[in-house]
């Protein structure tokens, strides 16, 4: 059988794994170490596998790809439920197909989009805290989204990235944020005497949807983390902009928590 | 101090929970079992904890209920960031309030709300699968409608009910089912050549949403077990008519897993 390169596409619960690239320690889970032993048990080869994006420990995804080179004879839309049978629950291949032999994840041009989600209430609802992060701070969402416009274009987000960085250059393009809220229901037996609930028992879902040609270490997280800093009035709108421009990890907020990150889209540009 | 009778309100995820009911072997863990200890510890007293509804195994909540009676002197609000403080993260007291002496779970007059959350496409995304049972099979929505509308009202629910209750009657009401659907958003890089998405990468989320006086032991599981064999195909939205009829738990569809149900609102009535 001539060689062929096959792209698996992934979705996961990234709670239980230590990210997305391999350890030198194979005992820790990883998104990678787990596709690649699944592969491999099923070509009986050994295989090179190269992913798109490297997701930190504890982000999710709705969709991550891979590709790798095999001789077996499985046509390539069977890989999908061939694997799907040797993963953990927590990794899925909703997708598989035969790509270019030339095809490679760190020469195309893509769009990625990241959702990071919060839920703004006093007490956390833990069906909601798997995949979001808890903050009782009120956060002002007109606030984050005039921080957040200081974000879109091209710029040197040295700020918005971790100092262990390996990128050659820390020039990235964001071409949106959009900042959603919406007020979850509150059940009827929270109300308060006037036979609605008081304000400190709504409940917020704060989305911020940040789509990209290509991220930095963190750089979702941290900007995830300073614009709910300047939501909640710690830092001005303004700042964002002067943060920017000092090119120093310092300078810009903290580093959300992971498990309110997932990646939702990727499209591969032509 | 004189005895105050606290009621506590609670969400949890019910994963890694036998259900509300202490068992006998404390070992198992329950909400009821968690709750009790913690008051306990809290108040220094031995109490009798008064469950609202028993969950079953798995089945979450954004609003349960208990009433326990104290000689403590903590002010009745205070119960909720007490507790939540010797709590696991996945149960959460949202609010904590003092009730009159006679209040009594089982005597007052209640609405309920369940959802019913299925994820309806070809290959599970696992981050939706905690709170959702995952079908392959295409369910139409509009047949389950159709099915939805016999079991509105009220009617002798034996065949929706465990064969194992205690109920000393199975007559409920049922005050509403409504079912919606939305069309989960596809990653791009999942479109196939025409940039579009293929019918077999549609995913679909539907919610069942019943609301009632007062359920059964695994009634709304049984209800949402019966639907999906409807919107499959397997049964036809009259025969739900025949179901209740036979008064006969072998009439209905299987119990729906527990995992995508969740007891979103209560209401106690006037």
């Amino acid at each position: 059988m001539a060689v062929r390169r096959i792209m698996i596409i992934t979705a996961y619960d990234g709670t239980d794994y230590s990210g997305w690239a391999m350890q030198k320690d194979p005992a820790i889970p990883t998104i990678e170490g787990e596709l690649k032993k699944a592969v491999e048990d099923l070509t009986g080869e050994q295989i090179n596998l190269q992913g798109a994006s490297r997701t930190d420990a504890g982000v999710h995804a709705l969709c991550n790809y891979a590709v790798f080179d095999t001789h077996a004879a499985i046509p390539p839309e069977k890989y999908a439920p061939a694997l799907n049978t040797r993963l953990p629950q927590s990794i899925r291949i909703r997708k598989s197909r035969e790509v270019d032999r030339t095809f490679n994840p760190r020469d195309v041009r893509t769009l990625k989009t990241y959702e990071y989600h919060i839920l703004n209430c006093q007490i956390p609802v833990p069906t909601m805290t798997r995949y979001a992060v808890h903050t009782y701070f009120r956060l002002d969402v007109g606030r984050m989204r005039q921080g957040a416009e200081y974000l879109i274009g091209e710029h040197d987000f040295r700020s918005f990235c971790n100092a262990a960085t390996q990128a050659q250059t820390t020039v990235r393009e964001i071409t949106n944020i959009e900042i959603s809220e919406r007020n979850l229901p509150v059940p009827a037996i929270l109300y308060g005497k006037k036979n609605q609930p008081a304000q400190q028992d709504l409940a917020r879902q704060i989305i911020l949807t940040v789509q990209g040609k290509g991220f930095l270490y963190n750089m979702v997280r941290i900007i995830a983390g300073t614009l709910m800093e300047v939501g909640r009035g710690l830092r001005e709108p303004e700042d964002v902009k002067t943060m920017l421009e000092a090119r120093d990890r310092q300078a810009a907020g903290p580093t959300a928590p992971a498990n309110g990150l997932i990646l939702t889209d990727y499209r591969i540009l032509p």
